[in-house]
């Protein structure tokens, strides 16, 4: 049952916001309520939901912490998930160190890079030398993971990954990967989201000056 | 002319392709290039350049240099762009240090943050305290804010950025923003990109075992 890619995201800004009200002591939610935190509508809400066999109550809503496990039941959050990164530069230490990831379920557990300057097999997160990376992720059978590497390194080390049982990717490197049919690339680039903003910034001040 | 979101990424990918190209030494393009390397198909690049008024030669292509000027002008990289970012944690440190903004003409010009330790007004990049965001961005007219501080204390921070003029935030912050009318906001979240990731690496290995 493979839904689509948005979908999946408003399930994890559902659960984000679930977590938010759990916290806060509440006990049931509406449709109403998670459209708000998400964005989107009541009735996408519902829709995303029955997709996946959740229905609430009318009147009652949905119970918050039954809610939050089958959500993070679909979402794979039932056990731990071991990622590797590729390139330990700066945006890979913050990922390294970044709390959020293990409430999650998801746990980096080795980066790779090519220069020995970089290499510390004691750490807590050990960072090895990037040809250490197919034996790793065979061993450990590590599905996912992040490339963190100059453009230029990329496809390469996509070819490596997911040669060696690699299934997902989250490519932070500004260029489009060939990836197998059975595997999954999801792009974050930050150059194009500042850009983006910088474009849509300037036409609504050029829309404005028109008014 | 307000463009959707997708087709300005596409047009920063594009962008992106035309400048490797060009430092291989290529002078034309054809919009099948740019298609591979955008991942989508050459009539859309051609419908992205159409809606702004760009046309190519059946036979000729594009002229790289020329395309890459006028899309640097869509893409408002005529003028350098100067950024702020509120919470200087380690993804502030590593959006700092990026070097790959300035060839897209964004500078991030200062951080912010409520630690007294992370102040240091000496630095390239000063980082002040959070108080003074709303007289820095008013004074040196700022546009484009970035916001790495924790969950809780996002919404707040934004309401500031928008009151004193910011126009577009870019959100690390695992929540939704309320952004007055003629203001965007970007969300960038790792934690749903590998969530997804796991949701999609989990279901295909299912639909494989069914196989």
């Amino acid at each position: 049952m493979l839904k689509n890619r948005n979908c999946i995201i408003r399930l994890s800004r559902y659960k984000n916001a679930l977590y938010r009200l759990n916290a806060l002591g509440f006990v049931r939610v509406f449709s109403d309520n998670l459209a708000d935190a998400a964005g989107v509508t009541a009735s996408a809400v519902r829709k995303d939901f029955s997709l996946f066999g959740i229905s609430g109550n009318k009147k009652a809503g949905y119970q918050i912490e039954e809610l939050l496990e089958k959500l993070n039941s679909i979402l794979g959050k039932d056990k731990v998930q071991k990622v590797i990164v590729a390139g330990c530069g700066n945006l890979a230490s913050a990922l390294i160190k970044y709390k959020g990831f293990e409430k999650e379920g998801i746990k980096i557990v080795a980066g790779f890079d090519i220069d020995p300057a970089k290499h510390n097999r004691s750490n807590n997160v050990p960072v090895l030398p990037l040809e250490e990376l197919k034996g790793f992720v065979r061993n450990q059978g590590i599905k996912i993971g992040i490339i963190a590497v100059p453009e230029a390194a990329a496809g390469q080390v996509a070819e490596t990954m997911f040669k060696n049982g690699i299934k997902g990717i989250v490519n932070f490197a500004p260029i489009r990967l060939k990836a197998p049919e059975d595997c999954v690339v999801n792009y974050v680039n930050l150059e194009h989201e500042l850009e983006n903003l910088v474009y849509f910034v300037n036409a609504l001040s050029k829309t404005k000056k028109k008014i």
